[in-house]
């Protein structure tokens, strides 16, 4: 499957929208993927219209594909409609828990990069936010999720306008272990990250933010430890408020 | 793509192995699955040795597909490689919290499902085994895990050597929402889940456990409250055990 391995994000999308015909096609094959034990625990909210976009673009830091893209998918993780079923049904649910939450990301998630999949095989181009876990609360109330429901996941999809450049990746030795964990020695992770410190735009990247190394831009600049903990404590209680 | 269409889950394999070189072009596709900040924030255990595959089976309740299956993979959040990478140059890490346990389950979750893709698209089978967040600290032991790295994935993978019917799914009203989240009045959750509730196999579970609704079957039987509030309590220690 050559897409798999020639994809790339896509943040630009021509003006042309994606019939209801192909979207829908594209989420059955979606809900194919596993779930544990076919409770299917995720739900998915298309937002095509301008101010459902203008609404959600605040939790996305307006990044400009929230409000350029055709479509907005935002996948949750969907404890509420199994336990309403139960409710109606005379059964006793448990689903509102720490455990539940997980094995619910897990199940909205493989849908997720299922439909993205899908997506690519047909020509579209789409792009992860991962602005979804740092706002979730925005995101709950602009889309008006009930208890037992969370987002996860939002990717906005369109047909490409750029064909950008492949982003490097790690080598395949770096990711994976031969029967248990292998610990990496300084020269093993100094190997292993030469090639990304050796990029043009990575050296250029560490030269505008007048740092003295890759991994300062990562930690000073993009993802510091005081953003992490204020947005670990803001998702911890978003997700104690969702009722888990 | 009609594979992701006509898709099951395979849990029986033939006795035939699956060559490094097939397993590590489905891994590099895998790898091409978008990632936090292309921080790639997983690793990936392989067990092919008896020894290995024993050693994680009480922690899978001995299901037979961990011992039968010619290759079994963990796929792990790993902050512990980025971590380490930061330490060595100079900088200060702060990937020990909540948030980025999530997004490496996040980045960790895409790259599996992107393999059990690929893998499908070659004729292999496979199986998610939902057990990987009841027992972490078991596989987390058995792997040998360091510090901020905790298993979220386990999947087994081999020839198929049965071809089952294909599960019944929801249908697509039942989890797309538009524009908000439209709730499910009691008539709703009625028309959703009859088609569910009408199979002869459901039918007979609800029979041969004596229960009145199929719904008292998953929440008396197969998902108690008792063992999900267990497993949340085993799963946030495990997850705080391992640093985060």
């Amino acid at each position: 499957m050559d897409s798999l391995k020639s994809r790339r994000t896509i943040r630009k999308y021509q003006q042309k929208d994606i019939s209801d015909e192909l979207l829908n096609d594209l989420l059955v094959s979606a809900c194919r993927a596993s779930t544990c034990g076919n409770m299917q625990l995720y739900s998915v909210i298309v937002t095509r219209d301008e101010a459902g976009k203008a609404a959600l673009a605040p939790a996305h830091f307006h990044q400009p594909m929230v409000t350029e893209a055709p479509v907005v998918l935002t996948f949750c993780i969907d404890l509420h409609r199994f336990t309403h079923w139960c409710e109606l049904r005379q059964a006793q649910p448990g689903y509102d828990n720490f455990e539940w939450f997980i094995t619910g990301a897990i199940d909205a998630l493989l849908a997720t990069q299922t439909f993205c999949v899908a997506a690519e095989e047909q020509g579209l181009g789409i792009c992860y936010l991962g602005t979804t876990t740092y706002n979730p609360q925005q995101i709950i109330d602009a889309l008006r999720l009930p208890k037992l429901v969370f987002p996860i996941a939002t990717i906005t999809v369109g047909w490409p306008d750029e064909c950008p450049a492949q982003t490097d990746r790690l080598p395949l030795e770096a990711i994976v272990h031969q029967e248990t964990y292998h610990d990496y020695a300084p020269a093993d992770i100094d190997r292993l990250f030469a090639y990304k410190e050796s990029l043009a735009e990575n050296k250029q990247f560490v030269l505008e933010n007048a740092k003295e190394t890759l991994a300062q831009v990562f930690t000073d600049v993009r993802y510091t430890k005081k953003d992490a903990e204020a947005m670990s404590k803001a998702l911890y209680e978003a997700m104690k408020g969702q009722g888990f």
